[in-house]
C-alpha cells in the first residue's frame, strides 16, 4: 500500500500525498517505512518557517505569500502547526481555512498538523511531513506555527529561513521577543502596519538589532525588518525578495549545510528519546515497572534513583 | 553545602528554599543529591493546578486564594511556570509581581519557574520544585501555567486538583476548551464574571459538562462552575471552598493514590529520556555521532534508521 502510495504521490497525487503524511502522523512503524522509502527523493525543499504571537496575521501572510511563490512557478508546501492549545486552537481556522483556497491549485499543498500527545510527537510529525512535501516535489515549504511553546520554537528553529511575524501595540511584547526568538530570527515583519505604534515597534526593532550588531556581523546577516499590511498586500512583495534574498546567503555562504546538519541531528535526538521513553512507558503500562513506582510512591525511593535503576535496565536488557 | 542548605530549609529558611530550587532547577547532579535527600519530607503537600489562557487572570485568582489558605494557617507554596514563550513572558510579570508582596509572609513561598531548553527540563524542574516546597513544610502548592502548550498541560495535569480558569468572551474558545483540557479539570472558574457574556459562557461549559455526564458520573465527580471577580475578590471564598471539597473527595476517595503513581511514572518517564536525550545529545557533540549524521544529511541513510542504529548502540555500550 505505502509503494502505491509513493507511486502514485510521484505521479503528482495530491491525495496520495495527503495519505501518506496521515500515515506517519500515526503511525510509528509506517513513519519508519515511508520515511526510508521517500528519503532518497528529498533534500531539494527551501524550508522557511513562520512564526509569531496569535493573532499577527500569520495565516492571511502566507496566503499572500503563497501567491508570489506560485508566481514563480514554485510548487508550494504549507504546514500549519496547529497550536497543541486547547485555547487558541479555535481562532486561527478562518484564516487556515481562507489559505485553503489555494488547494484546488496543483502546485500548493496545505496541511494542518494537530499531532497532539507524547513531547516531542509534534515535532516529529511536522519533520516527516516535510519530508513528504519534498519528495512530493515542493519548492518551497512554508512551516507555521503560533510562536507560544518551546515545542513550537524548536520546530521554527530548524527551518532555513525563519520569518518573526510581530505587530504594533503588543506593549511589553517586544521586550520579551529579545529574550527567545531573536535570536533565531532572519527576517522581522511587522504586520498590521497601518495600525499606531508601527514606528515604535520598528524603532525598538532596530535598536534591539543594533544592541546586538556583532553577532550579525559574525553571522553575516542583519535581519531586515518588513513592514506589511497582509490584508491589503501591502509589502508583501517585499518580504517575499528578503526571504529570497535570505535563501541565497544561506546558500551561498554554506551556512545551509549547518543548518540541515542540525535538523538531522534535532531529529535523530527526537526519535531516539521518543522511543526510549515510549518503552519505559510500555514498560509501566505491562506492569514492569510497577515495583519501582510503587515504591516512589511510598517514599522508599527518590524518582531520580528510580530513573536511575531504569536506565541501567533498559540500557542492559534489550 | 547542600546538607547545610537543606538544614536552613528545616529551620524555616526561605533563602535557603529559594537556593534549593535554583540548584535543582540548573544542575541535574545536585538536583540528583538534593531530591535523594529531601525525599524521605515529602508527600504532605497537597497539590493544586490553576491553568488557563494569558489574561484570563490568574494570578490575581492565586493572590487571593493564597489570602483563603493562609487565613486557615495553611503554609502555602506558589510555582507560577513561565510560559516557555518569548511573546507573553511580558504580560504577565506584573500580575506576578503584586503577588510577591506575600513574600514577607514566612508562611508563603512564591517561585517562579522559567526552565527553557530541552524538552520537559521545564516539567522535571517544576517536579523538583514542588518537593523542595513539600519538603520545607508547604500544606498546599499552587502550580500556575499558562494553558497554551502541551509541556503547561502535561504539568498541570499531575497536580491533585486542576482548577481551569476561563474568561467570558473568548468566543470559540469554551469549543476548543472541550477538546483538551475539559477532561483534566476538576473545577472550573469564570472569572471576571462581571463583563458581558458571563451567562453564556457558563451555560456553554453547564452544556458540555452535561454531555459527559457519563464520564463524571463513573469519576464520582462533577467539576463546578465557580463565577469569580479576582479583582474585586468575589466568589473567591466559594472557590476556596470547591477546591477544599475536591481535596475531601480525593482523599476519601482514594484516587489521591491514583493521581501519585501518575506523577511518579510522569517524573521517572521524564527523567529517563531527559538522560538518554542528553547522552544523545553529548555523544553528538563529542562527534561520535557525526558519521552517522554526516550519513543522513548526505542522504545515505534516514533519520529513522540512524535513530535506530543510534538507540542500539547505546543500549549496548551504557
Amino acid at each position: 500500500m505505502i509503494d502505491d502510495l509513493i507511486e502514485r504521490m510521484k505521479k503528482g497525487d495530491k491525495r496520495a500525498v495527503a495519505r501518506l503524511i496521515t500515515l506517519v502522523e500515526n503511525d510509528e512503524e509506517k513513519a519508519k517505512e515511508i520515511i526510508r522509502k521517500i528519503y532518497p527523493m528529498t533534500g531539494n525543499a527551501y524550508i522557511v518557517g513562520v512564526t509569531g504571537p496569535p493573532g499577527a496575521g500569520k495565516s492571511t501572510l502566507l496566503d499572500k505569500l503563497i501567491k508570489e511563490a506560485r508566481k514563480e512557478g514554485l510548487v508550494v508546501g504549507v504546514i500549519a502547526v496547529d497550536p497543541t492549545s486547547p485555547f487558541t486552537g479555535g481562532a486561527l481556522l478562518g484564516d487556515r481555512i481562507r489559505m485553503q483556497r489555494h488547494s484546488t491549485d496543483p502546485g500548493v499543498f496545505i496541511r494542518s498538523m494537530a499531532t497532539r500527545g507524547s513531547l516531542g510527537g509534534l515535532a516529529k510529525a511536522t519533520g516527516d511531513a516535510i519530508k513528504v512535501l519534498d519528495a512530493y516535489g515542493c519548492d518551497v515549504i512554508f512551516v507555521e506555527t503560533v510562536g507560544v511553546g518551546q515545542i513550537e520554537v524548536d520546530i521554527v528553529k530548524t527551518a532555513d529561513t525563519v520569518v518573526l511575524v510581530t505587530v504594533p501595540g503588543l506593549g511589553d511584547d517586544v521586550q520579551a521577543i529579545k529574550a527567545g526568538l531573536m535570536e533565531i530570527a532572519d527576517i522581522f515583519v511587522v504586520n498590521k502596519a497601518d495600525r499606531e505604534g508601527t514606528e515604535a515597534t520598528i524603532f525598538e526593532l532596530e535598536l534591539t538589532l543594533d544592541l546586538e550588531a556583532d553577532k550579525w556581523r559574525e553571522r553575516g546577516w542583519r535581519p531586515p525588518i518588513v513592514e506589511t499590511v497582509a490584508t491589503t498586500g501591502k509589502g508583501i512583495g517585499e518580504l517575499w525578495e528578503a526571504i529570497k534574498r535570505h535563501m541565497e546567503f544561506m546558500k551561498t555562504s554554506g551556512k545551509i549545510e549547518e543548518k540541515r546538519r542540525l535538523r538531522a541531528e534535532e531529529e535523530i535526538k527526537t526519535i531516539v528519546s521518543g522511543w526510549i521513553a515510549r518503552r519505559v512507558e510500555d514498560a509501566i503500562k505491562r506492569g514492569e515497572l510497577s515495583k519501582v513506582v510503587e515504591s516512589v510512591v511510598r517514599r522508599e525511593t527518590d524518582p531520580y534513583s528510580a530513573a536511575d535503576l531504569i536506565t541501567r535496565t533498559l540500557l542492559e536488557v534489550v
